[in-house]
């Protein structure tokens, strides 16, 4: 290994302290920064980010991807790109596939192996069937830009499917049910009905785009469960008037090629289920040899340190760190951030030979988008909005939050391009694994893993 | 098949002729456009368009999307998108498997039948290994998005895996072999010698990029061989000044796991080679029922009549139409599209029971970039251009060529992008079918498939 210098001679102060990062979505990201920021200043710092993928995925706006508003580019961003202003900041593409405590190294997949003097795990969490028969293989995921991709082709490929052989007009092909209703499954909900309404209705005069069904099933009373029960009716009644079929406390039973069956044992034929409906820990919890939380997160302290061992930190949605009251912290990207911020405090006061009082998480408040030029936002203390105005606010925010100028411009550009046009111009289907032209039978297509 | 209105029984004039366009390239798309332009004037047609993807790929700036230039979406346009302003075309998204020249009916691998009055045959070419052992099995070809796409993933693993693993930057896994010095593999050296030098160099800080090796071989005694010798010196010269060691009068002899070996004997081990050196009819030729000639092109007659079908034509890479001397016409852009052109215009007029004299081609001239703000550009009445003047006459044609307004505007800003920061913004590697944070080996990828 040596995409470092490690230098652990350490100047005639303190010596050099290597910090790994695990991940680098939105914690990981901003410890990095903070670092590379701290290092510029002089602390004695520097650090590797070992990610699996060699960019940064803007998690919140894959839905967009998914329903072609978006390219898959403008929502990713290399992590080489953006890091390689900072001196002292490697990158290390592969996956972590096991932790030596003793010898203080990271283990690849790949056979090498890392060294750390400290290491924050800020691996993230992933799709969590909630051991419900058939998710895994059938369902689509909707975490990383490839998943994007292919939900899209999916889609896309169903109406052409539906064009080409009369016989799949009413037989579940154009039928689309999604499990979870997170701002997740409600905003992709709302946009696949804005793709099917603007978009596929003009591409495909041939169909009749009102038999599209988009189910969106929700096990708890309440829509957006995260926001006040207002916001929660008023996704719904967003929702309901683009014509989706909601279902609230409805969940899925089982999901088999063809079909998904609900809690209410109503089955309905189709060849997409997308599952926003449970996250759980990345794989990476289970091989750091501790117990794992509900959820298989990992437990941590005050300090965000992992309950013994005193180099090991985890944030965010890999973490369960509990707020004031004892239960965990919900899995969001502020969460996130904030202990980044902590973190790399932490690391570099304790380097300096100093400590630090332990994290306290700050509600900054959630938004959602549930139509055209319509979001709820709810602030502290119970400031609440709704509308257009909620509606410029995530999409300021989004805009301030995505990293790359590039890719801030490309996102505002193809918004703007859609608003006026009507259009999601994003949708080629662009496959690397499928045989090109290939309609696949609907028994063939609940996701065959 | 009901996605048309097959209008049989036709108007009190001419019964309306219910044209089949398969393929969408430079040719097809020609030919539709001009077949619903008359439409519009009141020639009875009906055009149903036949294609793989659902899309329109942009052939000639796949090397850029490759080499992480480009996005792939800004070179690929959405048929439905660019055909549904026109009333009377349909899109039909498959494979054509079979033609049934007695019931008039294409057959579709899906079990579909579309019916015909006219075919054209406008389904392009694909790479051709001209039966050299290993390069179907190990070769990346440059014929559709997704190869690109998996070129630039393949090309940017190879430096992640330099960077990670010391042992693999002295083995071949940043050797790259381009085989085929026309335009394609002068462009596609060039760039990638560009994206070496001005993004990669700075992204792998670890690696000595100077140690990079870039081959183009090329079987004759001249890069760009349908250009004059002067042209192919001054590309030789430009790329040997990026460094690109390039072979003259040296092909690839055999690919392998691991190496290459060239027509000279000598054995290059490089996880990576680009087959840029032939290119055959698309496979539909071999169910036209006729007799093929050399690369296996469909032979046509004087009005692009395939051979004893009186109601089949074949235009473009997939057809073999002689010009005056009794040689096959080249296979590029502006002979399909003078192609398209005349049989639009043939159709129409036999269906109006008049006819038209043979198609002849007009050369209007070729050019290909050889650097930044270089190009060479010949021009008939032997008018050469080189340097920037060249390169802004290749950059305001390609825009010119380039179908939808978006897409314009995004290959646009991405060249304005690029040459203003040195950056190659689109390097993100995105994999559908492999392992996120898989580095493979270099025995496992000459590509394996």
């Amino acid at each position: 290994m040596t995409t470092h210098e490690h230098d652990t001679a350490g100047s005639a102060t303190a010596p050099t302290e290597h910090v790994v990062v695990v991940g680098a979505g939105f914690g990981g990201l901003t410890l990095i920064r903070e670092l590379a920021r701290k290092r510029r200043r002089g602390a004695p710092v520097e650090v590797t980010v070992i990610d699996r993928n060699n960019h940064h995925t803007f998690q919140p706006l894959l839905y967009q991807v998914a329903t072609a508003g978006l390219q898959p580019q403008d929502i990713g961003v290399s992590l080489r790109a953006i890091l390689r202003r900072h001196e002292g900041v490697h990158v290390r593409l592969g996956e972590v596939v096991g932790i030596d405590h003793d010898a203080l190294e990271v283990e690849m997949a790949d056979g090498g192996r890392v060294p750390y003097d400290r290491l924050v795990i800020a691996a993230g969490g992933q799709s969590e069937d909630l051991g419900i028969p058939g998710v895994a293989e059938h369902a689509f995921g909707l975490k990383w830009i490839p998943d994007a991709i292919a939900l899209r082709n999916h889609v896309l490929r169903r109406f052409e499917l539906a064009s080409a052989r009369p016989e799949h007009r009413h037989d579940g092909t154009l039928t689309f049910v999604i499990a979870g209703g997170g701002p997740t499954g409600v905003e992709l909900a709302g946009t696949l009905a804005e793709l099917v309404d603007l978009v596929l209705r003009r591409d495909h005069p041939e169909l009749d785009v009102d038999n599209v069904r988009i189910v969106l099933a929700e096990p708890m009373e309440q829509l957006l469960t995260g926001f006040s029960e207002a916001s929660g009716r008023e996704a719904l009644l967003a929702l309901q008037q683009r014509g989706i079929d909601v279902r609230l406390g409805v969940g899925v039973a089982r999901a088999d090629a063809g079909q998904v069956q609900l809690t209410d044992d109503e089955v309905i034929p189709t060849a997409t289920l997308v599952w926003a409906a449970g996250i759980s820990a990345a794989p990476l919890a289970d091989v750091v040899g501790v117990e794992l939380g509900r959820g298989r997160r990992i437990p941590v302290d005050g300090q965000l340190r992992v309950e013994g061992l005193a180099r090991v930190h985890a944030i965010g949605d890999i973490a369960a760190s509990l707020d004031r009251d004892g239960q965990p912290l919900p899995q969001l990207a502020p969460v996130a951030i904030q202990q980044a911020r902590y973190v790399a405090d932490l690391v570099v006061a304790e380097a300096e030979g100093s400590t630090r009082k332990p994290f306290r998480y700050r509600d900054k408040g959630s938004m959602a988008t549930i139509g055209r030029l319509d979001a709820v936002a709810e602030l502290p203390g119970r400031i609440r909005l709704r509308g257009v105005v909620a509606w410029i606010a995530w999409l300021v925010l989004h805009l301030f939050m995505l990293v790359g100028f590039k890719n801030r411009v490309g996102v505002l550009g193809n918004w703007v391009w859609n608003y006026v046009t009507y259009d999601h111009s994003a949708r080629l289907i662009l496959e690397q694994d499928a045989q090109a032209g290939d309609l696949a039978e609907p028994e063939d297509t609940l996701k065959s893993s």
